[in-house]
């Protein structure tokens, strides 16, 4: 099994030494890993002036998983849009078709005082949101800039994008997200703005009609601005969200806040064939980068998603996710989750305490 | 001074006698309001086929102001899209040219209990939402449903939408966020997702060249996506914030649930005349209506809004905040903010209280 690791900028490095760590000792017991190792983002730009080089999407492509830490870097900032770091990942969505993203929300009962949510709010909170990756106004075209054609501004300068969404993209994640929660608690709630979208009226009509196949599963819609609030309100009603790119971007990222610890949290992104990039939720932290205080779990319970989801071991990913709840109830906390009787570990001492768990 | 009066569907009757109330108070210190009411959203539809009709529409555009209660029934969701309730609000948005939604989440000391985030988290919240109201993928052309023209899907059955800012729309929602900035804190947030759209890198950059003009104010940039954490994490960072109609929906709506009590959030919706809708945060709630229990406060203190920006009353606009806070000190609550020790009264008592207060 071949696994593409593209480390990235940042903290990137760190914590994809840890997560490789843990699957060389899950290895030993007798899978056969292929590590392969290649720049992306910001490390690629300055090392070859393009944050996803050619040799990178080819590894990434012809591996069975990709293990992505990831990108960014204020010194990168000020490059042309298309050379930016965050530019590799969504090359490496677009390239090998990674259309569903998995992201759980999981608080963790350890650390559930880093929630800034009151703590009957978010005790057990268990969501999953499956997010649409390659469709959406994150690809469509046309868009650019130019002079208005048209509208109550006609003649001067503006910017467009398009949200686009045909049928067939709608009804291949729906059946993530229905698949998705028949395994859980068997409700979905598909996220749209069908009230002002003609792109989200469509994907309410055609998420409405797969859920034809999942009598088993509830399914209810909600407009995005309505989930917004109740993630706030009462995060725990939610089983699985299904949404597009640009909501599932911003309702994500929220979901995963509602924990207080990001630095907890996994995902996955996958294709038709069942290849999948997994990175941690959170993003490369450019200012703790070098020091070995990240918190490399997020990366190692990606790894387990991994195992999961493309290389067909779910035994494996299960004695992960187990090892990682030990770590935590051996009271073993990174600086971002340490809290007051517990004992503060490096990002190296995390990753040793998993294997050691395993 | 012309108010057009647009009760709506749902709790709007009833919350918006109490605003009415409170206004005939003030009028009889010696100002000159005279009210028009006219039938808007789902009443509209019920009384003559259409939630925006055209008397209504001419009301409010004569008016100097409109107060405007609430639409939506689910009685109407099954109506074909321009017939629904909210087709009205978008209308009289886009035909009085509404550019500018001012929404402030403001935390009441006597309702901290109300939030689901822990009160060190949101005591003393105050944040102002500047959103852009008539432009992005709200009304932008075209957009429809059609059979995929190119792209990976091209030949299949697709919908889209247009996201759209020409360089005036920026320019000016940012002149009213600035201008908001330099009355409070003098910090503003312009919230985007320059990383991926072509349209938010263009209001990235004029709003950037507005800010020139505003040496005083501290502006930054953020991500939408990072904004939607940052208000679960740290919401009193914030001062003000400035977004697009599509982003600033879902922002608002979330940074409002923070109080836990959006029955007290107002909303005002500007014109380049100085010309107001005036509306509370918070929906039609047809579950609840005609039951007497809505809170009318959001209400109340958006007729305070209109004083204050529509009317050139700024002192009775402070009158009316400063009768509803005695309301709330009085330990008056209607039962959606009601709490164990406080005094659970009817929509009519609470409106009849903040008169009494004046
Ligand atoms: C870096 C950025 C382009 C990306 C996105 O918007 O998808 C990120 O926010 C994410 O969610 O993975
Ligand atoms: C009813 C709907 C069209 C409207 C919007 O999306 O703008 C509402 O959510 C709001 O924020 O006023």
């Amino acid at each position: 099994m071949n696994i593409a690791v593209l480390p990235g900028d940042g903290i990137g490095p760190e914590i994809i030494a840890e997560a490789v760590k843990v699957l060389q000792r899950i290895a030993q017991d007798g899978f056969d890993f292929t590590f392969e190792t290649a720049p992306v983002g910001g490390a690629a730009y300055a090392a070859s002036g393009h944050p996803l080089p050619e040799a990178t999407l080819n590894l990434a492509k012809a591996a069975d998983a990709v293990l992505f830490g990831a990108v960014g870097d204020w010194k990168y900032d000020t490059l042309e849009r298309h050379l930016r770091p965050e530019q590799a990942i969504l090359g490496l969505r677009k390239n090998l078709g990674l259309f569903a993203n998995l992201r759980p929300a999981i608080l963790y009962a350890e650390l559930a005082d880093a929630s800034s949510l009151k703590p009957e709010v978010v005790s057990g909170l268990d969501i999953l949101i499956v997010r649409e990756l390659t469709g959406d106004i994150y690809f469509g075209q046309p868009r650019g800039r130019r002079t208005a054609p048209d509208g109550a501004f006609a003649g001067q300068p503006e910017a467009f994008d398009t949200m686009r969404y045909s049928r067939p993209e709608i009804e291949r994640i729906a059946h993530v997200a229905f698949k998705a929660a028949q395994g859980r608690n068997k409700r979905l709630t598909s996220v749209d703005k069908a009230n002002v979208l003609e792109t989200f009226q469509f994907w309410k009509d055609v998420v409405t009609e797969v859920g034809q196949q999942y009598p088993d599963v509830q399914l209810d819609h909600m407009y995005v601005d309505n989930a917004a609030m109740q993630l706030v309100k009462a995060p725990k009603k939610f089983d699985v969200i299904v949404t597009g790119n640009m909501f599932g971007d911003i309702l994500s990222d929220e979901a995963s806040m509602l924990t207080g610890s990001i630095g907890m949290l996994p995902s996955a992104s996958l294709n038709e064939k069942g290849q999948g990039l997994y990175e941690p939720s959170h993003g490369s932290a450019p200012d703790i980068a070098g020091q070995g205080i990240a918190n490399p779990l997020a990366t190692i319970l990606s790894a387990a998603m991994m195992l999961r989801h493309s290389l067909g071991l779910p035994e494996q990913a299960d004695r992960i996710e187990a090892a990682v709840q030990k770590a935590l109830a051996q009271g073993l906390r990174t600086p971002d989750i340490h809290a007051p009787g517990t004992q503060k570990v490096s990002t190296a001492q995390m990753g040793d305490a998993v294997v050691a768990a395993l």
